[in-house]
């Protein structure tokens, strides 16, 4: 492009234009008048270059100085001998462990693959390589416990220093894996801009988190980030992902004993907080999060005694009164297990055979319509409730009793003297069977309702129950003990990638833009820049020019 | 139900119970053991009394004593005479702007009409209502300037009187519209829990915001509460509403001058917050931000000077480097405008028919692949972006051009030396047609950078762009003029209802529960309880039962 310039900057030259013969770019030409008859003609892997002069003289003039203007490219770094081979770098820098490869799509992953062969990381800069090459050279890296960031990855920082497009950041306790470039970028500046600093940002290449690719890359990363220990904080990133991948990348991060800032575009997750995962919705309230997680001391999470349960064990019955709090708790819990059975499910493939009968995890709403003919509303009558609980107490299964303690004007006047006894029997009956059931009450009132909060919550509690006033609180707990009752944890089946690809001087080969090369220098990198030449099916001359042009 | 318990704790008496005879209730009654053939053959309209004894003997001198036991009702407030009709009620309490009906389902659409005609507002506690006549109450509610809360609506806070189920809490500057119960009610609780206070707290029945309904009590109550004096902070809460009706009622949010809270659930917006809508997504979360804001000065919104616009300009051009810029960009303004058109849309019937022509609002992300192939990125080189600056600020619909400056390593070393200078002249070519062209920049960038940001933003913001680091306030600002410039609002076709259903001493009629007289006496309300009947048609002796049992 500084050819296009310097030729537009010639006597008599009004715009030149200096472009691959693809269709889009003579759609660009074409819009600045610069697209002739020969430019139309040129193929794709034509190199066209259009002078529109006032005269046929300056026009023809400047033409004839296209060789003298490349000749004019910016030098950059010294570098006495060039290796023309990705294997004869590596051995003039055998501590490379990166290879940046930034050649022209059709020939990157060729490259790619022949630099996992070598044995190195591959940061893949190059767009237009096919998801096919990407699956195949993520499988063989993973194989080798190495990393391929990309396809189409824009930007890195690894142990401080920018790989392609980065930004300079302060140094810091946060982790970022990201299936997005400018995205990454933009979430490491605001970080730094707030104060925060950046461990490591890793790349993994905007398909990664697709159904085709499975996210191989991003659980390797977070696998490693998990481990690192200048890593406190880690920082979860995708363009839209597929909902099963981000799922299983999910679980993967619930694993991982540190907070996992999320901000997958376009998937929502039902609250705020699940366990360590911190939902964020845009790039700045990543930032935000991530920085005021980082500041704060590293707390140990709370380890949740589910060994009091006996074997076998393990499903939510939800006994509500309201139907909204009924259905806010199967949407929070959503994050925590697969599916709750209800009388009104968030969808219908989860509705209960029969409302009278629970099954799995289960959430009844006992004032809903079916329940109310001809009978009072569960709020003022606990009737249903206290023999729905006694016959959930009885299932060898059922680990957790929910309910909603509902006060105010209106309701029962004094719910807990007739809730509590019931409670206590319900856990005598389980503890009779050598079970436990853990009986999670949230109670909705003030201190001025008629019931005397204070006392119902007591009640409550003596009778063994924990009661909560906040839903939020309450999900936090019953979904952390289905969640460790029912585990479904993503155990990496990859071989681990060594910490050292992070924590030593990052060393790099670069094949492909020169400026990476500079850039990577100016950063106080080991580089070395290969004079790569796409191989022998490719025009020669053509790629030469663009390699000079690209200087 | 008392009935039942009165019954179950007779000597000799194992279980009992007393219920309607409907499928469901059956059910219940068989797990308890009490299905018994007769109960089994009972109709949906009869009433079953079941009970369970150690011997016939005490089963018949239980069954002998239902009428005996009828007679102990508790009693509620005294009430000298009791009008037999609501039209008598209506006389004896003038004042009264609202009838609570809680009649069983079929006769409720019945009584809720004649309280319309009376010219009273309606809480209408009672579920079982068929959609169809909630349509027609609300309409005809609407067309008398009343308000129809419900059906199957559980509770209300009107000028501190409770109505239906609700929590005793403290007045204050926070108004809630709600199609939910207990989920208002938790948010209420919450509220005052953490310090808050409500103004009030109005109901909608849990369909308002189907499609069916479309949220016609929701918006009566939004504009009331918007002009209600005692209401600075408004919360409109709804169980999964129609996306369209959402829509609807969240522009009419727009327009009004205060902060509202958003929970709606199952409704993911694209960010936390949008103009004056605040967008939570659990009852705590909502409680706390509607704290949070009813405890900050009122802030005058800042009026976005649109002026300076010629007629006709409308539209957003965003020419962006970045793609995860672009997108994060595309996914914000959704809620700003019904469609951004791109070359890398969020939804497919969005996509750009050229990549090279803008239509209407668009993003067009220049980095990708189609612009790449045999050029360098944007980042690197800006001449793409400045031709399509020049073409965009030629557009006479073109109100806003949003671009991304991404600064850092590997990208080009002082972009803002091209961009500036052509910023400048695209405000040029459109000021000489007449036109104010607003060029708006998000700047991604540390002070650590080699481009020297300061110098960046300077030169950007000198050439007339504004210039931010944060995506949200970028987003902010264009969403804010794009809305402004293209205006959708909710005019409301309904006439407004006074708001001295709010704000006088509340005064009610109750047909149905007479514990909800009571509870509105305990509070201080004038009420007056009506000696409710069926129709003719109705089984009047069954009636007669329910009611005294209910008593």
């Amino acid at each position: 492009m500084q050819l296009q310039r310097s030729l537009a900057s010639l006597p008599g030259v009004l715009d030149a234009g200096v472009v691959m013969g693809t269709g889009a770019n003579k759609d660009i030409l074409a819009q600045s008048q610069l697209l002739t008859s020969e430019a139309q003609a040129a193929a794709a892997d034509d190199l066209v270059i259009v002078v529109n002069a006032e005269s046929d003289e300056a026009a023809t003039t400047a033409l004839e100085q296209v060789d003298e203007l490349l000749a004019r490219r910016r030098t950059g770094v010294e570098q006495d001998y060039r290796p023309k081979s990705l294997k004869s770098a590596s051995d003039m820098l055998p501590s490379a462990q990166w290879v940046l490869v930034s050649v022209p799509g059709r020939y990157a992953a060729g490259v790619a693959r022949e630099a996992l062969r070598e044995g190195k990381n591959v940061f893949l800069y190059s767009d237009n390589v096919s998801l096919q090459d990407e699956i195949e050279l993520k499988r063989l890296a993973a194989s080798k416990s190495l990393l391929v960031m990309g396809p189409d990855c824009g930007t890195a920082v690894v142990n401080g220093v920018g790989l392609g497009f980065a930004n300079q950041v302060r140094r810091g306790p946060i982790g970022l894996v990201a299936a997005s470039g400018t995205g990454l970028q933009q979430v490491c500046a605001r970080i730094h801009q707030l104060g925060g600093g950046i461990s490591h940002a890793l790349g993994t290449g905007g398909r990664d988190l697709s159904e085709a690719v499975g996210a191989l890359t991003a659980h390797q990363e977070l696998e490693l980030l998990g481990r690192d220990p200048s890593t406190a904080v880690i920082v979860l990133m995708s363009k839209p992902p597929s909902h099963r991948v981000a799922r299983e990348l999910l679980a993967a991060a619930r694993s991982v004993c540190k907070p996992v800032v999320v901000d997958f575009i376009g998937y929502s997750s039902s609250s705020r907080r699940v366990g360590n995962l911190y939902f964020a919705s845009t790039f700045d309230e990543t930032a935000e999060v991530a920085v005021q997680l980082s500041k704060q001391p590293a707390q140990d999470r709370k380890a949740l005694d589910v060994d009091r349960f006996a074997p076998g064990q393990r499903y939510l019955r939800g006994l509500f009164s309201g139907g909204t709090m009924a259905y806010e708790a199967l949407l929070l819990l959503q994050d925590y297990v697969p599916a709750v059975y209800s009388n009104a499910p968030l969808d219908e493939q989860n509705r209960l055979d029969s409302a009278m009968v629970s099954q799995a995890h289960t959430i009844v709403d006992l004032g809903g319509d079916e329940f109310t003919v001809g009978r009072l509303h569960p709020m003022m009558d606990n009737d249903l409730r206290i023999r729905r609980l006694q016959q959930e107490a009885a299932d060898p299964e059922v680990a957790v009793i929910l309910l909603d303690v509902v006060l105010g004007h209106g309701a029962h006047p004094d719910p807990a003297s007739e809730l509590a006894p019931a409670i206590a029997s319900a856990r005598g009956t389980a503890a009779a069977a050598g079970r436990h059931l853990e009986v999670v009450a949230v109670v909705v009132g003030t201190d001025e309702d008629p019931q005397d909060i204070a006392s119902q919550v007591q009640q409550l509690q003596q009778a063994g129950a924990t009661a909560y006033y906040s839903n939020d609180a309450t999900i936090e707990l019953v979904g952390g003990l289905l969640g460790a009752l029912n585990p479904e944890p993503w155990t990496s089946k990859l071989p681990a990638v060594d910490l050292s690809v992070l924590n030593q001087p990052l060393a790099a080969v670069n094949v492909g833009l020169e400026s990476f090369t500079d850039s990577l220098a100016l950063q106080g990198a080991a580089t070395i820049h290969v004079d790569w030449k796409p191989p022998a099916g490719g025009d020669e001359r053509l790629m030469d020019i663009l390699e000079r042009m690209r200087g």
